[in-house]
């Protein structure tokens, strides 16, 4: 159940970051359809690595625009070396040196990525029939 | 709707793989969830890297056991140079030379990567909420 302190929450959804232009795509559109929930005060994306805005861009916007509770969770299907080393360090940094008057304010929770769910089964579900629709089955 | 022909069919969930326990963990536990809906002949889990089974060893394992018909689906988020390159060149090279013989009845095809969906926003949704809770909120 959404709860009403959550109106004046933001989410940032972390994605991996890549060359090719289907991570950002795919992060885009799942920030678009969670805003469209209106369950947030504010639904923005960031990037781990090679893609813009980087994780310390967005949390120093929110920070600046006035947010004092951010959740940010990791848009990976599985914990790895990025989710619990290379994210977290940057979240902690994020707010350190010339930054820390801007974060002491702010409650910074982080996230667990997107594990084993029947969710994601019936997706997969839908891609295999997907497939096979494809070869004209 | 399932349709009568999947009875013989067997699903590849393939697997990014890593050093880490975490990927294989993720394949493990959606190959039982799809198991259990009882949808497919046979359901299995192949890595693309670094964890076993291999794409190429499942790909032979089934088309021994008679197995006429696979379709394989990459576990990730979005497509990428694996899902669109190392992939299907492993698909591709996996029944050639010796095992030329083995793979040719049977029919090969390769799904899409889960990307954008409101069942994945659903789920984010959650984790979101779970990470307040773990704040004890």
């Amino acid at each position: 159940m959404i709860k009403e302190s959550e109106e004046d929450m933001a989410v940032v959804l972390i994605g991996h970051g890549s060359k090719m232009a289907y991570n950002k795509e795919l992060l885009d559109g799942l920030q678009r359809l969670m805003e469209l929930r209106g369950v947030f005060k504010d639904v923005r994306v960031a990037f781990m690595q090679l893609n813009s805005p980087s994780i310390e861009e967005v949390l120093r916007e929110l920070a600046k625009s006035g947010i004092k509770k951010i959740v940010a969770v990791p848009v990976f299907l599985a914990d790895g070396t990025h989710t619990t080393e290379d994210i977290p360090e940057t979240l902690k940094i994020a707010f350190e040196g010339e930054w820390a008057e801007l974060g002491r304010d702010v409650e910074l929770i982080y996230g667990k990525p997107i594990g084993v769910d029947e969710r994601i089964v019936d997706i997969l579900l839908d891609r295999v029939k997907a497939a096979e629709a494809g070869n004209g089955e």
